[in-house]
């Protein structure tokens, strides 16, 4: 298992008019936190997009909305791996509020497809080099 | 069961890097779904917050993103209702492009929220008697 | 002088705590409006993109905010050309609301680039052809 | 002259199909930019609203868009004050990428509304108070 947190603050830009977060930005906050779990690893997904021609679109979304949040509060993405990386990859976003409540949970799986051929491949080699030290029992897929 | 259709375009400012919709502003399709559906039925969610004084926080979102969809697509979104609401509303929504394949599938839950009271109710008695002859065999919730 | 109409609706995703469409996402009304003003003149933005490989890059945009937009209301966006585009193009755009009041204002300007070269070139020819007959004093950039 | 600098990443949410930062984005940018330095004054927007019940609505935006800003680029959000605020408050903003180069430039002019009454008042006291050491010159307007 890898687990990463990151703190985003929640902008005007993001609020609706009940004074929530609205509903369809939770996405993007799961977008920075998966991009910054894998920087924190070292791997950038805009080297893997330059330099390696994968992308990663994504293939199903799931998000419950706990509680709500507000405009200004400070949030944190914690976000994991529960396992190695095949030809899908699934990662499971928790963020909580300032207080430490739980706001909303939820996962979201990509697959990897090569830029050229634009076809599905597995993850890139780079990658599960990266992650297998926090799956010891874990074999190669 | 109630149904409905509604086609918006895929606007740039909705594009992302790799020539998607992106994936987070399919949670906006849904919204624009519902509402157009609610309105079809002569019932506006701007009244009902305005007049009843009755929200509708979001609970639950899932996704299934089939296909990308591109740039000036126009998009149709299905949404239907397949019972009742009660303390929940749930739509069902499928969007298709413009050659009727499917893009996007998905469901959506939210529930009612009393904004004097901030405490959570069942689903206004004026909803219910419009969607009423939608469900000849439903006992009111 | 070439002028459009084109209406839009404020959606929740696009307000803000204050109840107000945010101010940030009036760009995406202009966007909107020139891009349907072109589809009027029967040319599109994917097509010169996809087809003529040219690109539009905003180089400045002007914005002031007169009244509020609501939720849900059915804004009409006015967009006019008041001289043939050159190197640049300079769209005026006026946003009036359901009670036919000013609520915004502004003028957004943009260049042309050829995404093979990526350098600025002027005009697309064929966009200009479907101009001139708007312009009868003009001379040809 | 009070001048502060935020850093924030461009996000795959924040691109369109040409692979830019989509010029409407930087509105957020700037909000960013001017509450973060009000934050630096120990001056926070969110205790404003609530408890000085003072809304800032925008009045006009200015923008160049000079060089484009791409994904994953950590921009740079410099953003001052050459006066102090009267009736209107005006900040400027400059964007620089990760090289230095200037991306975008422009200014924001806000209004002060007192969200009880619905009527626009001149900058709270206690902002003035913490703005004017780096004013030495001004009068109090």
């Amino acid at each position: 298992m890898y687990e990463h947190e990151f703190h985003k603050r929640v902008r005007y830009a993001e609020t609706d008019k009940m004074g929530y977060l609205y509903y369809g930005h939770y996405a993007k906050y799961y977008e920075i936190g998966r991009v910054e779990m894998l920087r924190s690893l070292d791997f950038t997904y805009r080297e893997m997009e330059d330099e390696l021609k994968v992308l990663m679109p994504v293939t199903s979304l799931k998000c419950r909305y706990v509680r709500p949040a507000y405009y200004d509060e400070l949030l944190c993405i914690k976000t994991s791996l529960r396992e190695l990386p095949g030809k899908f990859i699934t990662f499971h976003v928790e963020i909580f509020n300032e207080k430490n409540k739980l706001v909303n949970g939820g996962t979201v799986r990509l697959c990897f497809v090569d830029s050229t051929s634009n076809k599905t491949v597995t993850a890139p080699a780079v990658l599960i080099q990266k992650l297998k030290p926090y799956f010891p029992d874990s074999e190669t897929p």
